[in-house]
């Protein structure tokens, strides 16, 4: 009915093993069922917590046989390296400060990454998981999971296209309110770690969502930042991170934004929205409906392009696959950059150059927000003038 | 972050074997995601097409052995019988009419069945069935899908606790365009199957949609239907089966309802809709935003409850797998019932009992679907008169 | 901005005297609020009450002079009718019962007259009160004041137009909550004379909601019924109107529908709401947000027509005020009708014929309600079966 | 039904006389109406253009005796000032640069005004205001309209409840997209004045839109602006005003928001929206659907509040005319504005002290919001810089 994906991909699963995503965690469990999705991966290994025993035990939790629930990562490179059937691709799920370590060693030691955002929690660091990438000739994939929305991919497609005309204003915002009160303080990890620049580097809201809301605008306008001016704040004086930011942007060639991040906003839970306008038309598309994009070519009716309906094009079939009138959610969305890194890595398998048409945010994407990071933590400190990117 | 269910459901995968849903199929390979989603199935064997070759090459496709790519269910059910590793259970999602013979044989041979709806073509070869269910032993899943939605869960956990107070109205609808025009003439091979009575049975829309409209409204609700009136009707004389259904419904203890199904409304794509009015309050739920449901309690604000946050509860929660604000879907609703079926059959591994709380459409449902088909066609024929169900 | 219509009508203002609507009454308070938005007319006298104390303190109240603040109808009809500066048209605004008499008395006397609906509480009284508008010559509007909605016109122009192609489905409700409880035992005069069949006529929800959405729907879609099939009930036996009514329809030409009115399903204020769909495309309008109409042109997106934006047409923009984007509601779309009202009785004051475009609900409509209401009782007691209106 | 405002305001109606708004205006035609929906004004002098014949013209075209369509603001003053049924109010509804002149005059001839919004092109021009109502101790009202919608005051008196605790955030936005293509080049009257700043001050998106959600943002919150710092742009070289402002905030207490106000926004028509939230709960509303308010409290679900349903309080209700489900707007929400100056000036009429509920925008306001656009173009101009306000 839909010509969207196929679960008949042909080629032999891709053997992966996971660096943290152990008992306890959230995003590794959405890892794994993304890589399931599409049957496209095995989970054959893991080093599932920084912890040796409990990574033991949550690798034989999920199944794996005893000797690939390995305790460290280090043990996980090694003892898969040595094997036939090992591992071909590293999974990192870690908190952010514990990227750069695993990313580094796996690509060294020649394994593709798939690795969670933000990238790491500097640019210095950052650009070590660069380098790396660029001396190893392997995949890497950052898991901006929002860029694998069908919706996006349209409305990416529709600018890309010039139906907007040249882009005038982005207004993007994530706002989340599971921060309003001292959550930090009340035994959740999520909170505890995402609040301490220890392990989550030096933004809050900034690294967790806001980066997310930014790459997002500027994986859909094609746009590239030229400066920014970042008013951050947080709601209590013992949180040492903002929760709260509110962001000036200019980009290259003229268009102006706004990006608000907030996870002290009551009511919301994960409303990222980004809305873009052009000269001949906008754009608005909502995270929470995510099957639904606002089409308001000026002079003419609005119109709602629904997932896989009238007026959505190829783009977004490619990552379509149930039809109209059937939502798809947040795991296929990110099961759609997994799909896209699957080509990727059985591309690289073969020496097969990829397909053009094969998108996924890589390295250089989780760069580039770390120095959006930076920046924005630069522009509030000297008072909230503009800076460069 | 959310209590929901973990992938790591420790027991061995369940091995399938599935008939029908090769190439050009559109519901297999829903099925084979759905049961990929919690890693609780492992396809092992096919069938997966009338045409021998063409099931043979399906299953190529899929990555199956050649010994397990099979020509014929027959084939299938007697060579898995004979493997250590063979299958535990048969998913059947063939067009309706090639229901009944391979549930039976399956169940006869021992297997489990996990079955597309409607459950057959006729009451009789649906009682059929049963029987064997009955004879069996083997559990028997009849797949309902909107059941698994979360918040389809929270409404009949709230109308099970009396927060609607007795129920009153019942106003189902399923409404589709997708056969506005003569698309069965334009080789839609979906289309043609669901059009044509031999392979469909008594009910086109009736079967397709409206049984998924009314199982609903009895599972929401936990109502048994008394009788019913139906005016059936299709938009062009060469159809034979019905494309829009209007019917009044009599509740046993007194609620009354309207079902609508159409698949001749242009603009609706899968626009199942329920809404249920007690003595104390509403519920409102839409099948395209399924992560929300409206609870409307008589003198109060409209209360707008969403999937895993505040009002959600445990019955919920227990289906839900990422957080609040991030959206699930149909995917994700199928996956529920096939994450209930693997309780169920895991349960039946060892004998155990199955937990009270596992919910799943039955051969039952399958049954009173059939009857509700059978009593519509009735009413119709005999100039839109009350029937009995 | 828009071109809508401008509030200087140039005409002298119409005189209108008022028959109910005094203290205590709700819909009175509408009717001249509506008269007065486009300066048409001056209320100049009031028989506000059938209690002639409340009925002349009633129009004190409302600044009448005392001489024109009359005990009766009768007693107004008289004096007006012997002053120079006399009214020229009567307003009605009484319980359903009390249409008629005043109704056919203004006629008779020469009077125009604007009659809230139901028009009368039989079809015997409603063709009485045709019968003397034919031989007054008079202009006689009932105020189904949802026909003034601009997108109900621009609905209604678009059908008449061919946009839809043939018609093949109605859907039309109108839900409420108000009579959830037995509100009718609390001292609500609305509730106790809408529950009251001296007061309402044989229908009761039927007479005060179910009349506007039948109105409604053959209003927008230009159909007119042929029969019905109706299941009236009624939520508390004490009760002896209907509160909540189900019913089948089947137009002249081959369309079908289905109306749902009811005042027990908690969580509706007015939700009147109607869908239409055709052989190519289909539109859906709701009372709640009026400013909008979903437009569904088969194979093509969605479009949201705004009320004065792209795509809205002429029939709309006359009966708007203000730009797109800024509401209009209710009271403007009452005003509407007597904006209509007032281009027909300018033009019978100077015997100029009425332009082709004057659109307003007449007797003949309310004839029609009442013969709708008259079979949709039938129906229900002979068992629910077909009625030819 | 609802306990809302009657039409019976027993008081004669206060005369008012109106400067501007004649052939070819928008914004006179919407006084106007608002000035008759409650029966409380009756418009008997005019002096509508700048150009005396034209004035004339639209003044008999409004249906004003000769001698009371004047040629000009002072002729008006002159004329009725010397009548004994002479007007009490003056209504200034001209572009901004001749708000001043009239409203002084007025003011010093003893009339009260109504003038509309924003107050003046200068901060300097605004003081002069109001100085000349302090001395003159008439009333004073800005029509800014926003502020009168029900659910308006509904937010405001949760807020000052403390139903949302302390105020942490302020998210304000107006967008529209009129001026997408260079419309002030097309004839288009309201664009070359709105655009020219001899017409209408320093700002222009910013005083033509700005203003009202600023306004809108403190009226609500009850916070005071402390400091600004403003990105102002146009799209056009040939434009010398500003139309899209990207502002942050802070308020005195510590609260911050952002303000996005934008006419060149496509499928933007009104979109004046405002989130606030606060330690304990969120609101928000949008004018295009203004009889909807959300309130979502920390950890309780979702409510939709309506305008006259359950949870809607006292301050909405007195500026509520019909019952829940029947949608106020745009008009009503201006014509409460008439509604609570009528209050004020018949109660100065009889010396009588204004209730202290009577809530209108003020001469105070006006000046505010004069020193926000100063502070916003002086933060503009060296470099978006924070300004106190």
């Amino acid at each position: 009915m839909v010509e969207g994906r196929s679960d008949a991909s042909g080629g032999t699963r891709i053997r992966i093993g996971m660096v943290g995503g152990g008992q306890g965690a959230f995003i590794g469990a959405v890892h794994r069922i993304a890589s399931r999705i599409d049957d496209d991966y095995e989970l054959v290994a893991g080093a599932l917590s920084s912890d040796p025993n409990r990574a033991i035990a949550s690798g034989l939790e999920l199944g794996l046989p005893r000797e690939r629930a390995y305790g460290s990562y280090a043990e996980m490179l090694e003892g898969e390296a040595n094997r036939d059937d090992g591992m071909e691709a590293v999974v990192i799920v870690t908190p952010n400060h514990m990227h750069a370590p695993p990313a580094i060693a796996a690509l060294n030691a020649g394994f593709h990454v798939i690795c969670d955002k933000p990238l790491a929690t500097s640019v210095e660091e950052a650009e070590a998981i660069a380098a790396a990438v660029e001396r190893s000739g392997r995949v890497f994939v950052l898991t901006h999971n929002y860029t694998g929305y069908p919706m996006i991919r349209q409305a990416k497609a529709m600018i890309a296209a010039g139906e907007l005309g040249a882009i005038r204003l982005v207004q993007a915002e994530y706002a989340q309110d599971w921060l309003t009160e001292r959550t930090e303080t009340t035994g959740n990890k999520q909170a505890e770690w995402r609040t301490d620049p220890a392990r989550s580097g030096a933004g809050g809201a900034l690294g967790d969502i806001g980066t997310h809301a930014y790459n997002l605008a500027c994986f859909v306008t094609g746009l590239e930042l030229e400066s920014l001016l970042a008013d951050l704040s947080h709601a209590y004086a013992e949180r040492s991170l903002d929760d709260n930011d509110h962001i000036l942007m200019r980009f290259k060639g003229g268009a102006r934004g706004m990006l608000w991040a907030s996870q002290i906003a009551p009511g919301n839970e994960n409303g990222l929205r980004l809305r873009v306008y052009g000269e001949k038309g906008g754009l608005e598309w909502a995270q929470e409906d995510p099957n639904y994009l606002w089409h308001t070519p000026l002079g003419e009716p609005k119109r709602l392009i629904t997932r896989g309906g009238a007026g959505s094009g190829a783009e977004a079939g490619r990552v379509t696959r149930v039809p109209p009138g059937h939502p798809e959610g947040y795991l296929e969305g990110f099961a759609n950059v997994y799909a896209e890194a699957a080509r990727a890595i059985r591309g690289a398998r073969t020496g097969t150059a990829v397909d053009a048409d094969v998108v996924f945010p890589t390295v250089a994407d989780g760069v580039d927000g770390m120095r959006f990071i930076e920046a924005a933590v630069a522009s509030n400190a000297e008072g909230n003038v503009w800076k460069k990117v």
